[in-house]
């Protein structure tokens, strides 16, 4: 790891310039995969449909605050990515969430068919893999963490959709079985894939991977309280249905108050364990704040 | 590449103990991946249900035909594995084929329902993927050779189900395109995948990748020819079905007597592929006899 000091002279580069960088090699990613033509429009229209691509933004950040450059990153940032948008179809398919709005238009499979929707579901996941396998440090070693990742994550949408927990465990442990699963293991993978991209020794690896719990667990709580307290048309999908459904949230099993201090309580978490990268970790540091007063 | 005699003094081990290694590899992936007790038996009952195990035992002949040891290709042969059994999940669901039975005992969403087939399907991808990385022998290449077959798997299923090839495209060429991808692609990485594992020199490689490519059509011819002239009962799965769907067969592009000479013809072609292996390939060999001539 380099010295903090050599990273404060030159400001990283602003949010925007980033994304534009993640927007273009998902677009190549996609442009060069051998699909069907139907089947590249398919992908294209769940990956490259807007979106925060805050998973990006985290791995690329993550490679700056241990001494890499964001380059390094942007083919773990695409991958993670990509299995982002693959779960996000499959969830909203009607046997799973069946939600017909993402991002302010319909899902995949409203808008191109079921059948569609599955498969290009299916191609995403294995574009993502492709993504990771294109990393130029220990692409071996990125895969592995992205399907341990991508694994967690659809057990925690197992344990959300279809139960699985003991019956004996109290709703509180239960809720954070599914969320560590379901939203932070892939949000925890972003990080420490952005950090191994950026060459981070075990330390500062350490840092980032705690930073990385508490964000994707802080990330999913607020998301909770936007459900309970946004509009539909200001999210930009359905609302209060997590709850309607008999969904675990964090305001469900804690109501509203106790959940604004959980979020308070992860975003010192996030803030402290990152203390040891310095002042490399500014942009970590901004991105705790952004995550946690988030309205959409 | 060791010299053929070096294998001609030793017989290979009989099929049943490489189904029987490949077996408990598999159980072994499924017991120590990180799931909810429901998922592991959702994907326990889709991969561990039986099945040819004809690309376990392709990778592992494979790897012996270019001098290495079959166990040199054992997580490869799981990975491959995996992969045929998430696609039969996938494919298998009201959206797509809607089969509700499979190997003679009904289809994973008939059983455990359409939510957990698609998770489970999904899972059994990224465990297929973990498979692959598990590989002793450059798993970043492996993983690469995966997922370009699982890709082009997909995009075959998509122009089979959902169209995509060009109205202009003769059916021939059409049905080319589409077996070429949804069944041979990946029996040609499984091939493949064994020879790399094996530690195949260029020759040898290109050697599997032409025997590869003349087996995995020709799989596919017989299992066409199959659908049309054998019970469902004795193949295990309903039967008749792909041409009242108006899919593209052999036998409905060529007839059945056309179909048997392409079977006729890409037998000879997968045979004279091998015949640089010399005498390391009689298993190949009699591999390629007993896939002419399957009768389920």
């Amino acid at each position: 790891m380099k010295s903090p000091s050599a990273h404060a002279s030159s400001a990283p580069a602003p949010d925007a310039t980033l994304l534009a960088e993640v927007e273009a090699r998902l677009e190549r990613f996609v442009e060069e995969a051998d699909y069907a033509p139907n089947l590249r429009d398919a992908v294209a229209y769940a990956l490259l449909g807007g979106g925060k691509r805050l998973r990006p933004l985290l791995a690329m950040r993550c490679a700056e605050a241990v001494g890499g450059r964001r380059t390094d990153a942007i083919e773990v940032a695409c991958a993670v990515e990509m299995v982002h948008a693959f779960s996000l179809v499959h969830d909203d398919l009607p046997a799973l969430d069946n939600d017909a709005m993402r991002r302010g238009r319909p899902t995949l499979h409203v808008a191109r068919g079921e059948a569609m929707a599955i498969l290009a579901g299916d191609a995403l996941l294995a574009l993502a893999v492709h993504a990771a396998c294109s990393a130029p440090r220990d692409p071996a070693r990125m895969v592995r963490e992205l399907t341990d990742a991508t694994t967690l994550m659809i057990s925690g949408q197992v344990y959300d959709t279809l139960g699985g927990c003991p019956e004996s465990m109290p709703p509180a442990a239960r809720l954070r079985t599914i969320h560590e699963r379901k939203t932070g293991a892939l949000i925890r993978g972003a990080c420490r894939m952005g950090a191994m991209s950026g060459g981070a020794r075990e330390g500062a690896l350490e840092a980032i991977d705690g930073w990385g719990t508490a964000i994707g667990l802080m990330f999913q709580a607020v998301d909770d309280l936007l459900d309970e307290t946004q509009s539909a048309e200001h999210v930009g999908k359905a609302t209060g249905k997590d709850r309607d459904l008999g969904k675990l949230t964090y305001p469900g099993v804690y109501g509203i108050d106790r959940t604004r201090e959980e979020v308070e309580s992860l975003r010192a978490d996030a803030q402290r364990a990152i203390l040891p990268l310095g002042e490399a970790a500014r942009p970590l540091s901004d991105l705790t704040e952004y995550m946690a007063s988030r309205t959409r």
